[in-house]
Formats: C-alpha cells, structure tokens, sequence
C-alpha cells in the first residue's frame, strides 16, 4: 500500500500516518520527491477498513495498493533509477562499469599483476575471490584472510575498488574491514541469514541472481538487503541453469532489461560464469551493455591455464584489454532495404 | 573423417577416392577450396582398416576423424561464414537483416499497412503467418492459401522478399511458389518428414530453434536439410523453455554466438517470441546485434491489442521504426577508471 | 461453456440450441450421460448476451463457463474415465497394461524373439519401430515398410496388439493398416498436421508427451486428435527435459497424477526413455504403476549392447521377465513407530 | 585413490601407509572390513609417480583410482547401505520412515494436535518450522526459538524424535539441543558455511536437494558432511526446478534410485514440496516407497486453509491417515495378456 500526502501536509501529520501504520503492525518507509511525501506500508495491512480509516488521515491525498511484491526494490515507489556508489565508482549512472580480476586470489604475483593489467586496460574496480564456493570439498578453498589482505593492498596501488564474495555471517565483519563492495554467490542468493548480516554493513552489496531464481525470487533477495536497511544494492545477472550444456550457464539477459524495468536497481552481468567459455565472453560482454546492463564483471588471469579455478572462462591479459577496447565499437550495421519494387513489378498487381 | 586431397591429386584420384569411400556405404561429400580438394564421409565409416586403406589411396594426402556430428553444418569442412541469399537479400554478410511483419496475416489492409510500414522504417524482408501452428485447436489457425497470395502481393508492392512458416509435408509446394522462403517453426525443428521434405526444395529455409533443443540439435536438425540437399539454410535462436515465467522464453543470447562458432550458417534472432513483451523487444534485438547475430526477425502489427495472435509481443508500426533507428546507436560507454592512487596512498603500501 | 439441458428436454430442444451455438460460429458437443444430455460449446462464445439468451432457450436448465481450455480431454464435460480398447486390450480400466519390445524392428529374428518373450513374461502389446525419429541425419532410420510387415506379422503370432510410430502424415494409411496403435513420438506433439492425419484415422493414438510440453500443452495436443474426430487416445508421460544429466530426461511421475486428475484419458509410462538407463527402469516402473498409470511402454532387446538405438535403456529378455514379476511385489513396509512416552517421561513435561 | 591393504597387513603398516598419504598432503580415510582395511586417498594426489610408490609400500595389495568425486558418500569404499539412527527410528533399513507435522509451527495448540493425530495414524518422526525460510521479507518467518521449545515438548510427549530446520550456522547449537535431526533446506544445499557447522555436531543432517542441483552435486554438498566428521547424512529428494508450472515442482523419483545406486546414504522424499497440491501428495507419496526410497516426510495441518504456509500442500489429519493406510495396499493388478493367437490365425503365417 502506498500513502501519498497532500503537499501541504504537515510533519505532525506526516507522523500522525507513520504512526497509524505501526499500530496496524507494519512498517512505514517515507520517501520524500521534491515537495511530495509517499509513505510505504511494509507488511500484510488488514482489511479494507483500516485502509478506508488510512485514507482519511489528516493531510493523506489518496492511498493505493502496491502490486509489486517487492516495495522497496521496485519501481512503483521508487521511479527514478538509484546510483550505488562504490569508492568513486558509480552503478547505474551514465557510464558502464567493469569490474575485473581473477576468480580466486592464487598468489600476490597473480593478484598483482592482474590487477595492473586490468586497470591499465581500463576497468573500474578489481574482483577476486578470497573465499570459494566449491561444488566439491576437495577443491581449491581460497586463501582466506591472506587473500583479503593483498585485495586490499592491491586495490590501494591501482586505486581500483575491490569486491569480493563473503560466503559466512561470521565472515561479513572481516571481509567488510578489506573490501569496498561484498559479493552474495549465486548458490547464496537465498541465504537469508547471509543477507540479514550484509543488512546491517554499511557497505553496498553486490547480489547474484540464483540459477534456479525467478526474477521476482531475485528482487524478493534484494527486498531482505532494502528492507534489512542497507540501501545500497547492486544485482548481477549470472546465467540459469537450463537443459543446454555447450555453456556453463544460459546468460538470460531480457532478465537484465525487464529487472532495470521492474526494479530501481543497478543492474550488472557476469559473462565469464554465464557462458563458462572465454571465446564468448566479448560477445557476451558486448551483449549486455546493448541489451542495458549498468557494468560487467569478468574474470581475468594471467595464466589461466594454470587457474585453480574457472580458467576455461578466464580472459588473458590481452584478450581483457581487446574485449576493453572493442565495448565502444559501433554496432554492425543495419542492411539498407533492396530499392522498390519497380514500375513494371508494381503493373503487375491488381 | 575429412580426407585431404594433394594439390596434384587428378580427378581420376578424386573420383577413385569417392568411390571406395561409397563402397564403405558412406556419402562423400566434395569440397573444393582454391587448388586443394577435401572429401568429407558422411556415415559411419567401419573400423580403423578401412580408414587406413583409404589414407593409401593414390592423390590422399591425410585423413583425418570430423569432431562434430554435423560435418556439413560444422565448421571443420567450411571454415568460412556462407551467405544465403533471398531474393537480394544476403544472411550472414557483412551487415544485419531484419525481416519484420505481423505475426498472422489477419487481412489484406493490415498485412498492407504493416509491410509499407516496416519498409520505410528500413527493413529488408516481410514475414507474416499464413498456417499457425497453435497449441489449442480453438484457436485462430491462419487463412492459409489465402494468406500465401496476399504475402506474395505485398512482397511484391514493397519490393520486399517474404518468409512465412509451412507446417506441412503437403504445404511444402504452395509455401514454395508463393514465398522466397521456408520457415520452420519452433515445434517442428525435429519434424524430420518436414525437414527431408524442404531439403528438396529449392527455397532457402529459415530454422527456428526448437524450444528444448540444445544447440548439437539444432544444428543436427540443419544437417538433414544440408544432407537432403538444400544448402540454403539460416538458423534462427527464439527462446528457450526455463522456469523463467516473466518472460515467455529465455532468450539465449550466448547461444547465437555459440552456434555461430560452431557452424558457418548464418544465425539470427527472434527476440518478440524470445521475451514475449513489446517492452523487451528492443534492449533484446540491439543485445543479438552486439552478440553478432545475423539478422533479426521481428512481430509488428498496426494495433496490436487487437492481433488475433502475440499481440502483446508485437511492436506497434512507430514501435518498429523507433527501433530501428535505435539499432545504429553507439553503444553506451564505460566508465573511465578513477585516477590511479596518490603518492601518499602508494606510500603507506610495503 | 457447457449447456446443461434439463431431464425432459426434447430432441427438438436440443436440435434447437445446437443451432444457436453454431450460429455464433461455434462448435457444438453432444453428450448423454443417462437420462441428462450437456452440450459443450467449443470456440469463442462472443460476449455475456449470446451466453444470457443462451440460457433462456427451451429446455436449457442452466449454463456455465468451461474452466478447462480442453473441453474433450478434460474431465468437466467427462467426468468418468475413458477406457481405450486396443485389440481387446483395455487401458483405462482396472488393470495395468505392459507394452514391450524393442526401440527399432532390426530383423526377423530380433524382434520375433523378443515378441515371444515378452509375450512369455507378461506383455500384452508389442511395441517397436519402423521409421525411427533421430536426432541426427546419419543414424539409423528404421526398416520402414519391411518392419511394418514383420511388426504385423510378429503380433500375429504372439497375439499381441502392435504399437508403432508414424512420422510422417504420408505414412500414416500404411502403418494403420499394419499396427494396432499408431504412437505420436515426443519431438512430434505438437506436429499439429500429424495429429490432423491422426485425427481421421480408426486407429487408437499413443500420444507421447513432448519433452518441453507442459501438462496443459499435453492436454491441448490431445483436443487436437479428439476434436478432429479420434476419441481413441491414450497418453505418455517418457520424461521431459531438465538441466540434469544423470538420467536422460527426468521422469515427472506427479504428471500422471495430475493429467488423470485433469482429464479421463488413460496415461501411461514409458520408463525406459524417462530414465535412459537399464538399472533404473524396474524402479521406474514399479512407481509408475503405484503413482497411478494406466500402463507402461517398455524397450526389450535380446542383447542390448548391439542394439542399433537405445542400448543403454533397454532391458534384456531376463530383464523384462524379473521386472514383470516384481510388479506385483507387496510395497516396502512402513516402519511401525516407537511405543509412546514412557510416564517418567512423560512427568518431565509442564 | 584407494589404497587396499592385504590380509596381513599390520597395524604398522598401515600406519606408514596413512603417513605417506598425508606426506601427499593428502588426507587418508581408514575403514574396516571384516579382516580387511582399505584406505581412501581424500584431495588430489599428485603424478603418478606418488601412486607408484604407494602401491609399493609394504602391506599394500592394490591401489585403484576413485572414479566418483565423492568417496564418502559413494559406494566404491563403502558397498553396503548405511543406517541412520535417529532417536530409535532407522532410515535405509528394511522399513520405510514417515515424518509428518505441519510446515511452521504456529501455536501449541496447532503443533500439539498435529503430532498426537500423526502419531496416532502411524508416523515415526515429527516435522515442524522454527526457522522458515521465506522468499519474501515480509512473509511469516517462523516462531523461532519458542517453537524450537514446543517441538521438543511436543517430541516428548509423543515420543517421536523431532526434525526442523537450521537455517544460520548461529542457530545451530540451539537447534542441536532442541531437536533430534536437523534439516538443511533446499535453498541452503551449498551453503558450505552451514554444511561445515553441521558436519561439526553429533546430530543426524537431512539433506534437502536443492531446486536446481543435479544428483552428483546433491551428492558432492553430503560429502561436505561427511568428510566434516559427520556420517549421519539422509538425503531428501523434493522436487526440482523445470518449467512446468502446473505443480510446485518437478518431483524427481528417478534421482532417488540414482542417488541410491551411486551413494549408501538413505534417501526420502518429500512430495508436499515435490509436488504443491494436496491431492497429488498421496499418489507421489505411494510412487516414491516404489521406487525405493526410505522415507517420506510429509506436512500435515489440522486446519490447511488457515496455515501460514505451505497450506495447499498440505494434508488434513484425516488426510493423512488415508494416506498411511494406503501405503501398504497392493499394487494395482497388471493386465494377463490376451490367449495366443488361434490355430487358424498362425496358419495364416508364412
């Protein structure tokens, strides 16, 4: 339910609403736009009755029900698209942003020289994994602590921000010390005691759509992060798990357009994870920027036939600065119509 | 098995070769490339003797096992890209095809009004349903014959080639007199009676990608109508079945680059049943431009609330032009990295 | 919309609302149930008035909206089961109906073998086929007519009822003169030309789910062949397409239940492409029959490991023998619980 | 890798055997047969060489490679079925475990009624929500640690060992004192921060398969399990993602005799989320004791219509007594086959 004020209501009566809505047991969210105050109602009001009272408040204008699930992450309450900002880096402005670096942090070698090469080649802020979900136990792990500390260090020399995925509650607090942006895996999206701790940091997150998640099921995760209190949200558009295994995923990218629709929201794409192959990552990364996406994030490793882990989708150095550079190529050309059908042709026709 | 004839081999080398390779009960299928001649075995060549006598026989300079399953849709025996043409109108050159038009011809007047419109917003071909292949059979199933004339007439009018579904084995002969080209829908990309009948046409043949075909099948699929003798053939990428329901399919992006690294046809994408909502039709068909599709085909109906099919897929005729006129646009830029980190800041590292 | 007519309507009276259904361009459905007869409307009834003066006509006792987009397969207008009798083989009823044989007739001697084997375990039709749909072009296609004629021939001795899958709309007067059963293969479901063939025919249909239909689109296949005249229709869930790969598809066995919930066609199994792997069709199919199918479609070969198709799946002789006996094993027992709380136990409590 | 010692290998040898796998840094896993032990080779071994050398050590008889990811939960080192004990109910012995109860605890009052009524009709084990999982924020979180409370009361008075789920590694001390078997949700399946916590307590795991997960990486998460310290791990089946959307989800009983073939570990199924509707839960629950599962976990609400989750899945006390009666009816009876063919029909025979 949406309450809109008059713009003449006063703050008491501002109030008198917020007030009105706890007792009815939900939660209120005021926004103001301009000279205009809209208050949301989080929660399940009752009947009619107590909407009707609502709607002949003092100072209320009209009062609608919301049809979005999803309040706060949506648009209704919200038109405008929201800007996160990330140390100097801004989602969902004008510009695409990039985010690259290896899947997991191997080595200050590794970490190092990737981080150089990419910010040379042009991206914004640096990724790499500290702490690995690995399907198998017996897999590569991630260094841990080690690992945040030289993303740490690294984002300093290059001046990149850094991001990187906390996989534990009990990890959100050091990972938060090292890191300008925590990464929600894909497998966690609907970890809800995750999202609950990531809530209360003061650090934006970056949120990854499940493989099995609904496009709703993926604004109903950002609603725990919005509604927990942690406003800055970026979402991250990954692949689905569908029947086809010649890529690694299905990078569903309409989903990207009709979130940007539905949701606020910046909106980014992983090509790397989404096609699993490195030859389709630049179309893939070219796809997304066309089809609306707010930046990508792709992995990069100098040697990725060495990778402990996601070397097949990893780019090269080289093959990150090409990929940087063919972004503001212009699009393929549109084929000019054949001329008209001629005078005889059109003789012809009845 | 691809064999590989020597520069010098004769034709009577050539035709021995074909010989034994039709005495294995295969197909040969014969290739020339500038001075050099390749003989693809189309079958199942028996055991690794024969294989080796072949590798003897006088003019074979190597023999060597085909990888993929679809030699002539692969690009192991066709390295370069192949164009098909329709009526002038060239798939798979250097610039972008977009046919465009309703998704039933319901009339004459719309079907007009429709094909001059979408002509000079730019388009190069007229598509238009004349059989509909619909789920319910109480639903509206396309007036046939009479659909085929009236295409055949606007095509003419607008100058503008025309592509329209045939369902049938029976069909195949009127389809092919009135139409430039053949498509085959979603539901029949495994309709193999169908498939072997359009090999014998003459007519190129549009191939839709079936909804739970993965891309070996589709290609496959593309390798009965090669293999029946119709070299004609573009593919076309329209959504696959996911669990995703806010779109009618998942448009699978990677895919169209996928199969264009797999196959040298020419791959283009229909992103009004790949969403199934006006809205996404646009971000979707700029995104199978950047991924590097081919062309693109598009639903387009004068008032499309009152479309007797997709209407809500459909763009409006000032939908389509504003649409193509967006396909030229730049693509949006990236973000410049923030200026690397002070002195002072490189100070505090060790 | 169904018309329900009132116990002492006349013939006229019910000549009389036919015509008027069909005057608004629909079809009408006659069906007696005992002393009552119910017309189904089949169509767009235009708007409420046609349904109002509709309801006013002699003899109507009441009309009300068909909720179910398949009036003839679905169970408002029919709520018994239908029986489908097959050369005195009854699905549908009480008993659970076993088709065996192999996937594809390879000779003589293969599939008389087999027929008498299966016919020895149990069996009560044979299935096997003579034009076989494959994913690929260089495959084995089937012996066609010559296994149409060894098909027929081999049911004959056995007294079995013989199944077997038409392709192609050409084909189907010569496979309904040589097979009992003429079967829609799943990649054909929605090959709408075929099910029109089909439709004609006197020969009951085995309609296979195809592997992306969703139940209601299974259902509306089915309208298809019953509005096109064919009552006699018998459908198969074999297991649709997922993102796992353990199994060759995933078995939905709730659809079974669901489909007989929504209609009263008579739906069987077929474990054997629902799994793809010998070891778990027994399993298969013991939870088919106790999810409530009406029968099972099972792959015999008399030596599977040189089976020109679907080896891995078929059941040996001894196989199919173990398998029909086990079918009518008692269920695992349920564990009886612990006896209750002892006192002491029970005072702990508040 | 597995290292099987001989006869009369000694304890010694044995010991130097476990020291040169961890000299592999590798992880050695002892077990015992019999007079036999074989040790398994748990992390990636190296060349060659290493397994050489190994296969040399005194008291060695052979050393194999693992051909599944997941030793533990495999059937390679571990050939016989395991038994879970919980609270005196086994799971993978000869008898099937019902768990029945509602999906959240709502009132004592609710609970209690729930569980004396699914006592008395026969289950074994009692079900119930402290901690629920919810897609959206704003949806009835669960009662938190006063269910925890009530569940326990409730056990006891029942005397049915209880099972909920954990949904934060913080919760899972509490969790641990409260309930007999603790539940990993779908949504959580690779939540590995959670899988090590729980590998960590001496309470029994049921691990729910996840919606999108395939067998081997439902089998990979239990291995987490397992390779923590914890061997009490049942799995549960419930359902899988697809596009159908007429049930829940896709219930996939084949992958419980799959994951039984592959793993020892017993596997249940739960067909309230598997299948969503009430009327599908009996004849799903039927199919999954066919098809060979352990178990069955069941919800059940006196009041369905009024539940603050999962209502329509769920059964009515009385539902759910019918249902336990039916799981001990016979199988529906298979059809006797028609007599042979007459002497005149086989006379007709060539």
């Amino acid at each position: 339910m949406i309450v809109s004020m008059s713009e003449r209501a006063t703050t008491e009566e501002i109030a008198g609403v917020v007030r009105r809505i706890e007792g009815l047991n939900c939660r209120a969210h005021v926004k103001r736009w301009e000279s205009r105050t809209v208050i949301g109602v989080l929660g399940a009001p009752g009947a009619g009755r107590e909407m009707e009272e609502l709607s002949r408040s003092p100072g209320v204008e009209a009062v609608a029900p919301l049809t979005q699930p999803f309040p706060l992450a949506g648009r209704e309450m919200n038109p405008a698209r929201t800007v996160v900002e990330v140390g100097g880096v801004r989602f969902g402005g004008e510009e695409v942003v990039v985010i690259a670096g290896p899947c997991s942090v191997e080595s200050r070698r590794q970490l190092f020289e990737t981080a150089r090469a990419v910010k040379a080649a042009g991206a914004s802020m640096l990724r790499g994994g500290a702490y690995k979900p690995r399907t198998s136990p017996y897999d590569f792990q991630g260094l841990g602590l080690e690992a945040l500390a030289l993303l740490r260090e690294a984002g300093r020399e290059t001046g990149l921000p850094v991001v990187t995925e906390v996989l534990a509650t009990e990890d959100v607090e050091a990972v938060a010390e090292h890191a300008d942006m925590l990464q929600v895996g894909a497998r966690n999206m609907q970890n809800f005691a995750l999202l609950r701790a990531l809530a209360r940091t003061p650090r934006p997150v970056l949120l990854k759509r499940g493989p099995s998640a609904t496009i709703r099921e993926w604004l109903l995760a950002a609603e725990y992060l919005l509604a927990g209190g942690n406003p800055h949200v970026v979402l991250c558009e990954r692949g689905i798990k569908t029947f086809e295994t010649e890529t690694r995923n299905t990078l569903d990218l309409a989903a990207v357009a009709r979130a940007r629709e539905l949701s606020h929201l910046p909106v980014i794409v992983d090509p790397s994870h989404g096609t699993g192959r490195r030859s389709l990552v630049p179309a893939a990364s070219r796809a997304a920027v066309a089809v609306g996406a707010d930046g990508l994030i792709i992995e990069v490793h100098p040697d990725p036939e060495r990778a402990l882990s996601d070397g097949p989708q990893s780019l090269t150095l080289d093959g990150f600065a090409e990929l940087m550079w063919s972004l503001s190529e212009p699009p393929r050309r549109v084929a000019a119509p054949r001329p008209a059908a001629t005078l005889e042709e059109l003789c012809e026709l009845p």
